[in-house]
């Protein structure tokens, strides 16, 4: 199997220009050239809802979106970042061509059923379509993929990028021996939040449910893993959990075990 | 040559809901398959620019960008208008892949000069790469462009979509035989503004030299025509200024001679 990269930067990255520049001047000049982008918006979105005097509603940390706030996800995702981050790789020479889900079909999602919390217009992967992917990569295109998946209807859905980049990775890891980057500020996960000394090199799935017990780790780390482990089990070759500066200098942050 | 059809539709289609729904129908439809798609993002921009409060400034009907500005074109073409579109176009069964100018290198523009104005993050074209074209419509996928490009900095900058679907039928029409459409509510070039019963079913060079002289046209009818007769002049087989109406009936409105 040949070697496939798909790299997902958090929202902390995308929130700080010079983070960001960096990380994509390092996304540019890695080798081996197959390479997929997943990313979704950082605070812009909240930023803008603001502005707009559009409430935001979070529930545990997720955000209810409804009619005007998926108006804003389509254009910070697709429009604004996207974007602006095609036209930098473009200037580092990388042949990056931004998709959403929707685009050439990638991404088949369902709006989530209302259950205790109506989530809105969030969509929840129902299946991956190579067939973009393979042409893109083929031709050796990069890529880029922002949080936003469609329905069978058409309508466009919030979708979590860390889960994107997992689906993603594992649809494509029986054709690619895939290594799949959670690229953030923070050097990996971490034994003790406060202390960066504290840098767990390889992480077992009951390790992190002991983690998880001791409440070691919290917030955006528990489905950031959710999703790693779910690769994981099915069959994504290497997976990596790491700071920008790691990703910089090739080593590795936490690995999955 | 195989037939290519490229489309450009109008703002004044894209912000009437009901007739941008009429109109992908028929897009959708449109037989043969090889086609493309061009749009801009209607009042929308003006729209979210009052409600920030970014000042809106206009020279000769054309938009003065500023850093704000562009980012609200981001947000409004690449993100709202061209995944609204794509998701419809998905549910249609129509293999729409939306790019802009910097997606895979298509479009190369250069920041419009300061002279007697300042239009500020507006490009001009410089190169078409007819590669990612290429690649998607060998494949069965429709490429729906918004209107943006990028320069050699990666800096995006916003380009006229009539530019913008004039140049890319220009550098498709060596390897296609190109039909170009520009689509809009009016259903063709009128003789007289105000009397719908004028249409002008084939318009000479000289004939709209004479109009634009007569002041029979006027407003964002003349750059239009400007660029379908540059297109026309380079080489492209096929132009067409038509209502939807029109386009989705199969007649032609007027045909540039």
């Amino acid at each position: 199997l040949s070697q496939l990269n798909i790299v997902k930067i958090g929202g902390d990255i995308i929130d700080d220009q010079e983070c960001l520049d960096q990380f994509l001047g390092s996304f540019a000049r890695m080798i081996p050239a197959p390479k997929i982008l997943v990313h979704g918006g950082g605070k812009k979105v909240s930023e803008l809802a603001e502005k707009l005097g559009i409430p935001v509603q979070m529930i545990d940390g997720r955000r209810l979106t409804d009619k005007a706030t998926l108006e804003l996800t389509l254009m910070v995702y697709a429009g604004l970042i996207n974007k602006t981050i095609i036209g930098k790789l473009q200037a580092l020479h990388c042949r990056a061509v931004g998709l959403s889900g929707a685009d050439g079909g990638a991404i088949l999602a369902k709006k989530r059923p209302v259950s205790t919390h109506d989530y809105g217009f969030v969509g929840d992967i129902e299946a991956i379509n190579n067939n973009i992917f393979n042409l893109l990569l083929d031709s050796n295109y990069v890529p880029v993929l922002c949080a936003l998946t469609n329905d069978e209807t058409g309508q466009m859905l919030n979708t979590n990028a860390d889960t994107i980049a997992a689906h993603i990775a594992v649809a494509l890891s029986r054709a690619f021996n895939c290594s799949l980057y959670y690229v953030m500020k923070l050097s990996g996960v971490l034994r003790r939040f406060d202390d960066p000394d504290s840098l767990i090199p390889i992480l077992t799935y009951d390790e992190y449910l002991n983690l998880k017990e001791n409440e070691s780790i919290s917030g955006g780390m528990i489905p950031k893993l959710d999703n790693a482990f779910y690769a994981r089990k099915k069959g994504v070759q290497n997976i990596f959990i790491t700071g920008y500066e790691h990703f910089q200098s090739g080593q590795k942050g936490t690995v999955l075990a």
